[in-house]
């Protein structure tokens, strides 16, 4: 899988592009917009005044400020890309300043109540157009973005109903510009599906490291010594930002519990096998759920090299 | 962290080394032996024609046969890298066949079930010096092992009291010639610590997948587009090997159980903390557990690259 951004446009799709919040995916829309002319002119705006500085210093933009209005006066298009919990704060700040036709996006992984949130906020005249990359590293500020994040990654688009269709071209115009592949779905399906992708596999990275580092009979440091067993994968997951995660839980609270019941339904299931020592059941879970990943491998949505590529990284090859 | 092997020993280790069963683990051994002169003579034996014929492709010994017994006759050790619901008959195979002081190991991931299985068994002019290498892929099979892959992990040896100290310096001795650390610990302790660190992991990584696989209102299609929000992290280890993990949930159900019970404690916690909306339990929560992350990166038991180093597999760089 190429992880390559194209050739930059002949024509942006935006003049001006103002980015609130610059940090991991921030950063990285900032750079993939700028190497992929996707956007005449870049303003960026964060309420930390070292984040600011960070990205000034990075060259993320063509212009830095702090005041969240001043940012979105002159943007044909405002992307949120800071924690869900500060979208209601950001959207009265800048609802007032928005020009005729502005467009409003975001990049948060929940899509039903940021419509709720931003749509009473906003004014009539500005089109929002909520979108969520599903793309990402555990790491976190303006230092940890790359362009090439959003490349052969998947961007989901939720226009509430009646949404103006030339808005939600240029949004799609923008992802696809540095690379990602748009879907267009429902708000409430969205939270269902990323629910399952993504926030209940965050939970229960969150709860199995909590749960490991709580043991009594189990020291901290043989849980790191020997998490190469499996446990070190959940503990990257676990390691993403606390601020962002806590937003999602509180802002999908609806499709998480459900999802989250399901798998705890699946769970007992299987603690029931393993007390009656069902050998038959776990091994047809174990090789049913071999297919699901040779899928996903196969779409180009993770690497095939073993160890997700680990190895490689260490400086030497795989070797036979 | 250098992940090479050192230079070859001047003397092996053992004279005749017998791997029973080469799959990624029993040829990863049998590589990383050859290389480092561990042994003299590798004898490689599996039940299977097709994996036997494939090893013997990869010249991964001196001498293959599917007659166990046969491969352990002359063998100064032993290792058993099968499933571990295989011990039992493997260990009746070549019993009568061992050689007064020849060492038995393994390379199972639970130690207590093995000890009591296999004491009664062996010979009395046998000595037994369990085994677990704390490493692996979610790759199965002769062609996917590789002799770097012990390099800088975990090896835990569970010798039982009264084991002679001349067979556990030298099966330390092999294992620190193929570039693990090796760390001497209870059969029950270590099957408590893996429990944690590797078999509940596992559990819950199986199960998620399962219940993404089984939704009726997001597709599989779904599932695997949108799996880059976390998900796909899990399906890489549930991708691994079926039998060995269902041997290891039947003879490890205590410790399991155990641990399994504490997750779905903290996980109830948890779901309570969403349904009632408590942001700063959340936050405390997914503060907390980015120090064991941090650890466990500081001790070499991971890469510090984002996402696992995944991009850097893929032919381009994280950039700026």
């Amino acid at each position: 899988m190429a992880e390559r951004l194209g050739p930059p446009l002949d024509e942006p799709v935006f003049d001006e592009l103002a980015i609130i919040g610059i940090g991991l995916i921030g950063s990285s829309l900032a750079r993939a917009a700028r190497k992929t002319n996707a956007a005449r002119r870049i303003v960026v705006a964060d309420i930390s005044p070292e984040t600011l500085a960070r990205a000034e210093a990075l060259k993320l933009g063509d212009a830095f400020t702090a005041d969240l209005a001043e940012a979105a006066r002159n943007a044909d298009c405002v992307v949120l890309c800071a924690p869900i919990g500060a979208y209601g704060a950001i959207g009265r700040t800048i609802g007032p300043a928005l020009k005729p036709g502005a467009i409003v996006s975001d990049v948060g992984s929940v899509k039903g109540a940021v419509i709720a949130e931003l749509e009473p906020i906003l004014p009539a005249h500005a089109r929002l157009v909520p979108a969520h990359p599903v793309a990402g590293t555990e790491q976190s500020g303006p230092d940890a973005g790359f362009a090439t994040l959003f490349v052969n990654r998947w961007c989901i688009l939720t226009p509430p109903s009646g949404t103006d269709a030339e808005a939600v071209r240029r949004v799609r115009a923008l992802w696809e510009a540095i690379g990602a592949n748009v879907e267009i779905m429902d708000a409430a399906h969205h939270d269902l599906v990323l629910a399952i992708t993504s926030h209940v596999p965050h939970l229960i990275a969150y709860n199995i490291v909590g749960t490991a580092a709580d043991l009594e009979d189990v020291t901290r440091s043989e849980v790191m010594k020997f998490s190469a067993g499996g446990f070190r994968d959940f503990t990257r997951i676990a390691a993403s930002d606390p601020t962002m995660w806590r937003d999602v839980f509180l802002h999908n609270k609806e499709a998480v519990l459900e999802m989250l019941g399901r798998f705890t339904e699946d769970l007992t299931a299987l603690q029931r096998m393993i007390r009656r020592g069902d050998g038959d059941g776990l091994f047809a879970l174990f090789t049913r759920t071999r297919a699901i990943r040779l899928g996903i491998v196969a779409q180009g949505q993770d690497t095939a090299a073993p160890d997700f590529g680990r190895r490689g990284r260490d400086g030497e090859a795989t070797e036979a």
